[in-house]
């Protein structure tokens, strides 16, 4: 695989670990997958297979099953990482579990070797501190699941060598992936603090009574996310105005400032609209019926994603 | 056309106003358009023409010829609102523009008319204080380009009739539309709370040096942006914890606050910034390109939305 990793571990085999040993695999890497649960660890190759399944079903993948024999289940963490020149880290997300794990990991690799975590919002610099060979370690956090949506967002803690952070763009650049770096530490990194700054407005919004939870959702899915689909939010206003963003700016700055200020005292989630959003949300959809909606989101994606590849292929002809 | 509007008059007949009167036309609706600019009502037919011709090519419109001959441009204001049962106004978007051209629709409706206002941020009480018939007035903010975007945000004004806000919303809806409903007046409604609450996140985060404007866009587009596409924020997250949206607060509410409680001082965006903004965009897309890549936007919103549709008939069957 040009310029990509040539054998991959996966430690932490959920659903986000098992998104990327596919993601891997199927870009020609060796692929070892370590998960301290054995339960988890035996049900791994039918899960893997059924992966590889759908997204040669949508379209997504080919040779499916040489992307398949090219991984393989370990029983220990040291048999996972012996020979990986990268490491995708994807245990469970609390500080403490992380510390602990990649402290074994810094202890077992070798010098050459780079350690992503799939870490959403906790900093490497927040588990990393005391771990062996730190300095290869970062953030690779994807958005779920990492088979389907191409964006890894790649954080540095302070003690991250630079070039672990370009090793690991490239690679993942030329597996097809679409890296965005992110400079410096900062909470929720930059895909959480997007999503949570519409977020803050949008329960802001349900809570005042402007609209039902319905109502804001039809206005991202069948207005603002349209766009934001095939372009960035930058781009989307640049090419809102017939003099670009300066012209968007002078005409809509002040709206936007004026936005920000009627929001100076978050309140936060309290429970009560929890409670609320939790009633109405349920009356669209019972809590039984979250399995079944998300494999239609996942099916739902995966033609989505399949759409946009075509459109960018047929943009470059 | 069931329930939908019998005759539409569509005042102002620039991007958004054309972008009304196709969508009307193809809905069944007899369409007349007036614009005060002479030389713009001149060149209406031919561009009409020209989107009816780019839908049908995108697979998203038939029987565009009849669509086209519905459709009449008018020399007067009064002309083009006798007998209309609706009138889509989508002049400037300065106060003092609307305010005048609503009190000459006022004057000139019948008692059963509704006249709904394009406006995307001024509310509807901003301009029909003192305008005729001022009950029958209502926003009915489209995403741009309208035939496009299926939202449309209705938002009466304190003196809207209820009836009125019902009667439009069952008619977009009766259209294909997609509409939603302010339940009171807010600055900036709610599409452009929510893209105004994302974007101050973008600008904060690009100044302060977390990330480049290409990098900010692609967290969005190759992320975040492709769920927003076909689910709302509150679906998104009810799917992204396995006991739905109260499971997913428990975990990140405190997160999503603790962003909130950083931009507590919103700072605007400042000349330097803009300009900043300004020259990195324009090293990615000339200024002088930005119709190419709005006219690039375009065929990818038609073959998006014609996406979509596909996967909503393919659900539903």
């Amino acid at each position: 695989m040009e310029n990509g990793f040539r054998h991959t571990a996966i430690v932490g085999a959920g659903l986000v670990g098992c998104g990327w040993a596919v993601t891997f695999a199927l870009a020609g890497s060796t692929v070892t997958l370590y998960d301290e649960r054995a339960e988890a660890r035996q049900n791994l190759p039918e899960r893997l297979r059924g992966m590889l399944d759908d997204l040669e079903k949508a379209g997504l993948a080919n040779h499916t099953a040489e992307a398949f024999s090219r991984m393989r289940v370990c029983e220990t963490l040291a048999q996972a990482l012996d020979g990986a020149d990268y490491v995708q880290e994807s245990v469970f997300e609390r500080v403490e579990v992380k510390a602990t794990v990649s402290k074994d990991i810094g202890a077992l690799i070798g010098p050459q070797t780079i350690v992503g975590s799939s870490s959403s919002g906790i900093p490497a610099s927040a588990f990393t501190q005391e771990v062996p060979k730190r300095e290869r370690f970062l953030i690779a956090h994807p958005v779920n699941p990492p088979h389907l949506a191409p964006v890894v967002e790649l954080v540095p803690a302070p003690w991250t060598a630079p070039d672990v952070v370009l090793t690991v763009r490239h690679a993942l650049a030329a597996m097809g992936k679409v890296p965005v770096e992110v400079r410096r530490e900062i909470e929720g990194f930059i895909l959480n603090r997007l999503q949570g700054a519409l977020l803050n407005e949008a329960w802001a919004l349900y809570e005042e009574g402007y609209a039902s939870i319905e109502d804001i959702d039809a206005t991202v899915s069948h207005g603002l996310g349209l766009r934001w689909a095939f372009m960035g939010p930058f781009e989307t206003i640049d090419l809102n105005a017939p003099g670009g963003v300066a012209d968007y700016a002078e005409r809509l700055a002040p709206l936007y400032h004026s936005i920000a200020l009627s929001r100076t005292e978050p309140r936060g989630w309290s429970a009560d609209l929890i409670r609320r959003v939790t009633e109405e949300r349920r009356q669209s959809l019972p809590l039984e019926k979250i399995p079944e909606r998300s494999a239609w989101r996942d099916r739902r994606l995966a033609a989505l994603v399949a759409h946009l590849r075509a459109q960018d292929r047929a943009d470059r002809n």
